[in-house]
């Protein structure tokens, strides 16, 4: 579905089908980030040996798909969780290892699967269950890059790692409404640490918002003295087209990561975009907490990248 | 239990009972790290503003303990899994954000409860099954800390992060096994990168590897160059009493974590040791990782400490 949707082109790979000969949807996750690594370190000829850190997650449990991908390419391994957000965690402390002389390349890496989300987060796809309108497709899919000192290239220039925003939603079929807040939160954190406006980004890509969440940010961030919304993008609700039928929009750890590495850097790289912000979300909840009666906690973290 | 151990003197407080008058364990685990978080910044008087980090994970599925406990501390949040090695990636990526200047104090934490761990990696307690030996005992409790620069005081010095190991052993119930290569590779690469043996520490503090794999590292390490096994001790081995009828001993990302900002820190205050080493160790599988047939990949992280 990523693959004939309106990205088609900014992916490296469409691969040929969700399953890739393997057993479980797990394990097809796990294979997908494995994918994407090798053909990471293929294109920027680098071997395992000459990684300092691998920093993944993902949605499963125990976040296995990142740990197995770990056990694969054996460099010491930092494991995040940060749903959603997770690339952006992973792709802000990747930075600070550099800049701070922790390392000379890091390699990042995070998958989801919409198979194996659905059935740990949801339903079982067999019993065919209808989704609502503000439910989320979770992207099948896998991201990964390895950052280090170059003269060429994209550039991270800032990092602003985002706090807990939690405004009471329970509804975990309409994570858009709960983000939103989070996302505005550390976008104007973002701005306002940085002196900077919304008019500085070619484009401001949120992360996984959707349909509904992306108007939400929209609408608080009408009453603030930032202009230029017409620069928002959402990676969540774009990724499919609109004859897709998926709801509010894609989600899942890949989304952002995919739409960063693939549509964000074609911008830098082709120069249609100089200068771009990742605002990642993440609805951190979990099937218990929900059960249990709590709300959803969510979080974002922006990345700006320069060409 | 871990109260009426033999380190209960070195915890800075042993609760009146392991439910707080929560309705579900997975509460009383969140409640125990805020309650180990509002201790920590009343000792330190420190303000959640005073914070530019908080690091934390646990054992949970989507590490909800953690999350919910930074939707109520709302620093900028960065979120972390490494099973029963969480405590030590918290405590080197504080030290790297602290030591690159990203950050003037950073706030690490992490919990877990015997319960429900219990029930989500095993069975639910009410099933009364029966434990075999190798069999860990999650440890049920909390630990923070406030890293940030001080002429006082316990300092980390170093920080080695392992890579993922796995032998292929698929056990679950014998999490020792699994792990003890993992702190082997992490334990001599530390003292390969430092120069230094086992005698350059007064305690080499071992994370949970349990009476089983205690007994498997102190092998591997027969047939290697390394002198003074004797300054070995693992938190997982005597965090319980022998009469406590805990198996293996403790594990859980509580365990190393009171066992070191326990214990270890007591040892260096008091001036009984000098320079402490602590080897945290990760068993990172999942129930649907062990389900699905694959074996338990591992880790272990391992810091220095210095009084």
């Amino acid at each position: 579905m990523e693959g004939k949707g309106p990205y088609a082109l900014d992916f490296d790979e469409i691969l040929p089908d969700d399953v890739l000969s393997q057993k479980t949807p797990e394990k097809t996750e796990r294979l997908m980030l494995e994918l994407a690594i090798e053909k990471t370190m293929q294109q920027k000829q680098t071997k395992i040996e000459d990684l300092q850190f691998f920093i993944a997650g993902d949605l499963m449990n125990q976040i296995i798909s990142a740990t197995f991908a770990a056990r694969t390419y054996a460099a010491p391994y930092l494991g995040v969780y940060g749903a959603c957000s997770t690339f952006a965690e992973a792709l802000g402390l990747g930075a600070v290892l550099l800049q701070g002389d922790f390392a000379e390349q890091v390699l990042i890496g995070t998958a989801s699967h919409y198979q194996s989300a659905e059935r740990q987060f949801r339903y079982p796809i067999e019993l065919n269950i209808q989704h609502i309108a503000s439910n989320h497709h979770t992207v099948t899919g896998a991201g990964a890059a390895i950052l280090g000192f170059s003269d060429r290239g994209p550039r991270v220039t800032h990092a602003t790692f985002g706090s807990v925003v939690d405004m009471g939603i329970k509804d975990a079929l309409d994570m858009g409404s709960a983000m939103a807040p989070a996302a505005f939160a550390t976008l104007t954190q973002h701005l306002k640490d940085t002196n900077r406006g919304l008019e500085d980004y070619d484009m401001i890509l949120t992360g996984d918002l959707g349909k509904q969440g992306r108007k939400m940010l929209r609408v608080l961030l009408t009453n603030t003295e930032y202009s230029g919304l017409e620069r928002l993008q959402d990676g969540g609700s774009q990724i499919y087209g609109d004859g897709q039928k998926t709801g509010a929009g894609g989600s899942g750890a890949a989304c952002i990561a995919v739409m960063t590495l693939g549509y964000g850097l074609n911008m830098l790289k082709s120069s249609k975009a100089q200068r771009i912000l990742i605002v990642a979300t993440g609805a951190l909840q979990s099937p218990t907490s929900v059960l249990q009666g709590d709300s959803i906690p969510c979080i974002a973290h922006a990345i700006a990248l320069e060409a």
